[in-house]
Formats: C-alpha cells, sequence, structure tokens
C-alpha cells in the first residue's frame, strides 16, 4: 500500500503472549495499519489508550475502523458481534471460536453489515506451503500422512485452560496442521478418529485420525503432545512426481529429500497484509474447514482414556 | 401433483425397519412417485427389482430419477456421491452423514451437478412445529427449554450400532429435537455441555446442553436415554404471550396449558412432497444446524462417565 493511503486504524482486544509476540511487532512495521487502543482485562499496551473491555473502547475511539480480536475463543463472539454491529472490520486470532455454529453466525452478520471478517489461519502463510499446494495441485496424490508432535510441557506450560472442557487439547496445534492440509490438499473428510484423554483432563493429549479424500485418496493426521526430543510439524505427501515433504510447520518444503524451499517465517505480517486486502475489497475470509474437522473428529472419534497429565 | 404428471422414478437404497415403517408406505400413497428399484445387501422389497449395491441398481435401471438413502450415515457418502454423479437426485434419511465436512461436500456437489439434494429432518413435519414457530415468531420469548427423554431398551433395543463411535447415542434422538428447535427458535450456538459416557460404551446416554441464541435467550437441551415410565419429547418456551409447550416430539401445541393443536402426524408423507418441491424447482434443501450443533456439542461438551448400560 501507498504511503499516501490513510492507514487503517486498528483496536486490539485481548493482550496476551500471541499479541506482544507477533500482532504488535507485524502491526508496527505495516504502514497499512495505525494501533490507536487496546482492551483487556489485565494487560496493558504501551504508547497507546488501554480500556477494560472492547465495549468501553469502542465507545470511547470512534476512529476505530477494524478489530483484532485474540482472547480465548470461548469469549471471542460477543466481542465480534459487538464489533460488526458497531460497523467495524474483525480479524479473529484462531480458532475463530468455541463452535462451529457461532463462526456461521458471525459470517452471517459481517455479509448483512457490509463488513469484512477474517478467520486468521496463520500456518497457512508459512513460507513454503503455496509452494507445496503448487506441487500437489500439479501431481497425482496417493497418500499423504500429517505428522504434528510437539512436548506440551514445552510449548504450553501450566496453561490450564487447553485441557477444559472446550479448550482443544492437542488440536490447539493440530489445528494448524488442518489450517494448511484444508489448503493444500482435495477437498477431505473424517472416516475414522481416536482421542486419548489423560485420565485426570478433560481434552486430548493425543489424536490419530483417518481421512480420505473426495477421490478415494488416504490421508492420515497423528497429533501428539507427549513429544520430548526432536518436534515434527510435517505433511508427507506420496506423489506420482516423488515424495513431498512440508516440515518445519510449512516453513521447509523437499522434494525426494531435496530441500526446494527454506526461508524465515512472516505469518503474521502476511495475515495482517490479507486483512488489509479483504478490508481493501470488501469481501470475507471465513473458512472453517479445520475448526470443522475438530468438531467432526471429536463427534465421529473414540475416547481412549490414558494415563494421567501433570506439568 | 395432478395425475396427468409422470410420477418420479425413484429407487431406496438400504431397506431396515425406516424404509418398511415409514419409507414404503409414505411412497405407495404419493402419487407423485413410482418405486421401480430397491438396492440393499441382505434385505428385499417385494414386487419390484433388487439389487445388492446402489451401483449395480443404478446400472441396471437406467430411468430412476431419483434415489432415498437409508443405510447407517456411515456408508452414506458413497451412495449419495454415485447417485449425485450418475445426474439422480438424492433424498438423504437423517442424520445426512457420519461428519458435517461430507454433507457440505455433498451439498456442493448437487449445485454443480444440477441437481436436488434433500437433508430429510422429519421431526420438522410433525404436525404441531408450523404452528410453534409462527406463535414463537409473533412473540418475544423469554426462555427455552428441551426434555428428550425415552427409554433406549423399548425404542432401541440391542441396537449395537447405535453406541459405536460415530452412532451418535442419545443424540440420535436429540438430534430430531435439535431439528424442530433450529427450524422454531432464533439462530443459536452452544455455550456448555455435559455428556454421560457409561463405562462400557462408546456413545453417551445422556447430556446436557446450553445453548444462547444471538440475542443471547437461554436455551436448554436435556437428553436422557434412561427415562422409564412415561417418555418426554418436549419443547417449553416461557415467553411473553404465555408458556408455550410443543409436545409428542411435535405432534401436541398447548398455550398456557390450553391444547390448540393436537392432530395425526404425517411426517413421510410430507418428507415426500417436499423432495417432489425441491426437485420440480430444482433447489436444494440441506440445512446442517442439527448436525452443527451435535458436533459442537462433542467438541465443547465435558465428558462425565456414569455407570456401565446392558440391555
Amino acid at each position: 500500500m501507498p504511503p499516501s493511503i490513510t492507514p487503517i486504524r486498528i483496536g486490539i482486544v485481548g493482550v496476551g503472549k500471541i499479541v506482544r509476540d507477533q500482532h504488535l511487532p507485524a502491526l508496527a512495521k505495516d504502514p497499512s495499519y495505525r494501533l490507536v487502543a487496546a482492551a483487556s482485562r489485565h494487560e496493558k499496551v504501551d504508547g497507546i489508550p488501554n480500556y477494560p473491555s472492547i465495549k468501553a473502547m469502542l465507545e470511547d475511539v470512534a476512529e476505530i475502523e477494524a478489530v483484532s480480536l485474540c482472547m480465548p475463543p470461548q469469549f471471542r463472539f460477543d466481542a465480534a458481534r459487538a464489533a460488526l454491529e458497531a460497523g467495524k472490520h474483525v480479524f479473529l486470532e484462531k480458532p475463530p471460536g468455541a463452535t462451529v455454529s457461532e463462526v456461521e453466525h458471525l459470517k452471517e452478520l459481517a455479509a448483512e453489515r457490509g463488513v469484512s471478517l477474517f478467520a486468521s489461519w496463520h500456518s497457512r502463510y508459512a513460507p513454503a506451503v503455496e509452494f507445496a499446494r503448487t506441487f500437489l495441485t500439479s501431481t497425482t496424490i496417493r497418500s499423504v500422512a500429517i505428522n504434528w508432535k510437539e512436548d506440551v510441557r514445552r510449548w504450553h506450560p501450566n496453561q490450564e485452560w487447553i485441557w477444559q472442557p472446550g479448550g482443544f487439547g492437542v488440536f490447539d496445534p493440530g489445528i494448524n496442521a488442518l489450517s494448511i492440509a484444508t489448503h493444500i490438499l482435495p477437498k477431505m473428510f473424517i472416516t475414522a478418529a481416536t482421542l486419548d484423554f489423560p485420565e485426570n483432563r478433560h481434552a486430548p493429549i493425543a489424536a490419530q485420525i483417518a481421512f480420505r479424500t473426495l477421490d478415494g485418496i488416504p490421508v492420515t493426521a497423528d497429533f501428539d503432545w507427549r513429544q520430548t526430543g526432536p518436534q515434527s510439524w510435517d505433511i508427507l505427501a506420496d506423489t506420482e512426481a516423488g515424495s513431498m515433504l512440508l516440515s518445519g510447520g510449512g516453513a521447509k518444503l523437499a522434494i525426494d529429500g531435496q530441500i526446494v524451499h527454506d526461508e524465515p517465517e512472516a505469518e503474521y505480517p502476511m495475515l495482517y497484509q490479507r486483512f488489509a486486502e479483504i478490508l481493501r475489497t470488501g469481501t470475507l475470509d471465513v473458512d472453517v474447514a479445520p475448526l470443522q474437522h475438530v468438531a467432526d473428529a471429536f463427534m465421529l472419534g473414540k475416547r481412549n482414556v490414558v494415563e494421567a497429565f501433570y506439568d
């Protein structure tokens, strides 16, 4: 965007780790935006007005055109609704809500009000994802294996909410894999799943999922939060043009063992570029497919009880 | 439909109890249809050609224009896809699939092929449902309580599949309640749920669900398969125009204790009338909302383990 265009005046809601690590640096570097306010129950952003709630922020700062909603998913709907009804464009952190139904309702509301709604999936903007998509579109896929295995103690130490009902458990990272898979693979649906619940927790610590694409290609997903040592965020495809490995959460692409793309990531800057783009074109970008697969996995999945988990 | 119009040549797939109890009698009485073939692995329908698979039926009986798919949900997708790709209109028994994703794919496929797809929800055609809808639309709702409590031993004796992963458990009747609720109430989403799993079963025997409509009206649903004695299939609404009770699974409507509608049911004849109507108008009727709420309940719900269940 040329600097002569007025930046989008944005407010940020739900100031936590992801906001400080990703949203604030991405916004600070992007001339398309000017961060004008923040709302959070306990946290503050330096140098701008801060409010205890989105309601207070929207009432006081009339110039806000767009909001970024980064609170936990179960508080997302009311904030999004308030913003959309006030005519503001809305950026939703992932996952876009605690249920698929509420996200569908937000989609309709945004369309009615003529404002933009963005259900962001940051992993889709990992540097090698589009190259993987192009490669897979150009060949015939035989089978796909998704391996998303990390150490929950390292990445989510003592985060109680992820173990609560609706806290997603291992699907919190797993939905990142699904956001890439639903972007680079043909349409698919779940045929079977097993979810492993620690006996002292309300959310799964591991899941094994079998998908089929509409044309019958088998896709498996293996999510595990008990991985110590090397971590895996890999999508492996066996194709007629060779074996494709998209690794590092979408950062690196190799064909038959040869690295063809390996670039530093810029996921959040790209998310904000995309949000500016849908604002300019007056469109929505709300793909519920990753969240839909998670809901389907919970509905269809077999539940195993496994060893108790302690941080 | 006047008798001069050629009846729709229909084939039926998955011949079980619901086909003999409901589909065959409804089709026999409806001059809009002529049943020309059946496909089933083990069962046969007298007086028409029978085939072991939908594939064999469609290959042999070219005159078929529409199919009714009544096999268990996990076998629904392949049959529906084969029929849609052969250019046939498709009637899906409830639930329309084992996952929401696959139903969305079928919807797109039907639209692409220009044929009609009907996700049938028989309880929506219970005699008092439209009157309840009209009543609720004309007043202000304060709160709603859905009570769907029946004796699984009486209605599903020794049906092993309903207890399997993906077998829905108490959501098999519960989805009927949700199909009515999503038709007569404002749009809503789940905010909390508890699912009771017998310690020896893979599907819930009871569920308590809290919904909120977009305008904040509380809606609760209490599903229980352990109800002996009187059975309850009730939706109770507290409104400014009085207390509304839709009972008997949608058959009977009372306002402030006074019965205003009580008529014999004709759900399946009405489903087939509706299917003929969407065929004539070349439209789809696929509302996934009831199934979506079930998937959301499984995703968001807290799991309790309860006493083992034996038939």
